[in-house]
């Protein structure tokens, strides 16, 4: 048999989306690149960044958040949409720069929440995969991510084309980040891609991930953490574990973690730990993982170089880059993971039950 | 053998600590209110609240914020104090009244992060139960609460005066709350525990509550929702849940539920929805408890009245409450279904494996 022809066949759309990963973070990063100064002139008299979002998209806000706070000098964080679809609250948001992130731009409630925000006085920004839609149309200025028809449920390379948009976002906002690096940054998703897309569909292709894959195919829940910009990769692999795979996946902190469910780690729930490579919260992912092993459960790292790597029972190693970027590198091996592992467990990674692309919430 | 001496053998402390609730929110409440006036003269000149909190402490600061946003008219949210004691970022906090939760005032974290607000320009205020601690030292007000010496691992009493003193931070903040409701919720509290204090202490001794807990001791994990101000109490749920009974409890509000995790709702992953009585998420509470009955799945409701008892399997009344003080009347069951479920699982719900009272994050 034809080997491309049989690969072909085996393959999940969703493991299709998540090879497309270059080619969307080129696209997208070329596109809005660009764009650094309108986010400059949008943002003008603004101090305080407040993104709403829900699900994947919420994940990638918390990267956003991080890198504002860390790199741009100003204070962002989340807002609860509720406060306006629910509640109508009248807050005075002048001063405020309101970002409504939405793959499909047609979550009704980010939309409504973001035109509420600019009524209460915010300047305003969406971040949407889809140029024509209503959240692209409502915003003062729309940030149109490349990622292509994403057909999977669980969102891969939107959440990715989200990070870059942010990084975008940040530099925008006067963070000294180099966005040459930026640019770089679709052809180190290349390589590490590289042996998925040439080995055989019915392994991840990655190295060490196949491992963890069979061990959680076992497991009764898994914990995974992570701290600074690295927990958006954290908080999104364990909603792609509890979505794809319908595992028992507790997205924490390492300081939340400490703070209780720590208590539910043993030899039926291990513990993903996720880091960049550097940074001031790596000693503590390797505490983490240490104090995780020493309750008797088993550790896995996604990235944080050889340090974390001989804390954890296995790991699982991702290209270096700063702490900035590292992030669009950790999601990678935990997208391949997801989607193996549904396959693994007899599930369709592409239509997980009771759930469909676009989410409205009543 | 004495009915007394029977009883005061067997109750732990957790649950000793859950029946002093009346008596530790009476004290808390007749302290705080009358520090409204300081707590406005704190806050001159601020116009955004931002709460920074680990642990149970993090979900008490969940409901501070949906009150000050929706009764208080002012923007708040939560910070994430690795900003401060990782990155050591340089953000104007001008403007800003940052809110620093301990129990302990000792979690050496979130007095650093409140000191560093200082210093960015903030003004700031600290909740704690100790009156000497360094987090009542650092802040411009301290906000002690009067829940005396809790002992076990999981905050229960310590938990609930967060709640009744960040009440009084939204009436000093300007909301219109009725004070006086505030001051009557210590009888509400001891007539809803009436029939814990009576009942026998294999029991949870609360209506409905003992089916639930044998429900969950045969359970995978557990989706633990609400919305709104509902939320700080759902979240709290799971992390009892998870400390004390090592249960994978997933609190998650619903609209975020909706965006992938309801796919691990299934015949041994039931969903408990928490609601008030009345409010603007109540609808979509019942429409919840629908969802999770229609994929097969369990649904047990904690308060939410008749419409949404009817819409789930099993149903734990509560006291009828507005919804901004429900809250407190929502988690006591949870409190009492936490304990009783350690209990039947052979656990001692005093002191969960891997924890101490002090959490301190490296």
């Amino acid at each position: 048999m034809d080997e491309t022809a049989r690969r072909g066949r085996a393959m999940t759309r969703m493991r299709a989306e998540i090879l497309e990963q270059p080619e969307a973070l080129g696209g997208t990063i070329a596109a809005l690149l660009p764009l650094a100064g309108e986010i400059a002139a949008v943002a003008r008299g603004t101090r305080h960044v407040l993104f709403f979002a829900r699900g994947t998209s919420d994940n990638a806000a918390v990267y956003g958040s991080y890198l504002i706070q860390t790199a741009a000098g100003r204070l962002a964080s989340l807002g609860s949409p509720s406060v306006a679809t629910a509640y109508h609250s009248r807050i005075d948001l002048s001063g405020v720069l309101a970002v409504g992130l939405s793959q499909s731009g047609r979550t009704e409630e980010i939309v409504e929440t973001l035109a509420w925000a600019a009524g209460r006085g915010a300047r305003t920004i969406g971040i949407t995969n889809a140029a024509s839609s209503p959240l692209a149309q409502v915003a003062d200025l729309a940030l149109v991510t490349r990622a292509g028809a994403e057909r999977a449920v669980p969102a891969t390379k939107t959440f990715t084309c989200q990070l870059a948009a942010l990084a975008v976002l940040a530099i925008g906002l006067g963070a000294e980040l180099d966005a040459g690096l930026l640019r770089s940054l679709p052809e180190v998703i290349a390589g590490q891609l590289a042996g998925a897309r040439d080995g055989a569909a019915d392994g991840t292709g990655l190295a060490g991930l196949d491992d963890v894959v069979a061990d959680l195919a076992r497991a009764d829940g898994v914990v995974v953490s992570a701290r600074g910009p690295a927990y958006s990769a954290a908080l999104e692999l364990a909603l792609k574990l509890k979505e794809a795979c319908y595992l028992h996946a507790l997205g924490i902190s390492y300081a939340d973690l400490q703070h209780g469910p720590i208590a539910v780690v043993d030899s039926r729930t291990p513990a993903i730990v996720m880091a960049a490579a550097s940074g001031p919260t790596l000693a503590a992912a390797v505490g983490l993982a240490r104090r995780v092993t020493a309750a008797g459960a088993r550790a896995y790292a996604i990235g944080g170089g050889p340090v974390l790597a001989a804390a954890c029972d296995r790991a699982v190693p991702a290209p270096e880059l700063p702490e900035w970027l590292a992030p669009v590198a950790l999601i990678v091996p935990g997208q391949l993971l997801t989607e193996a592992l549904a396959r693994r467990l007899g599930l369709d990674p592409d239509h997980p039950r009771g759930l469909s692309k676009i989410t409205q919430t009543t």
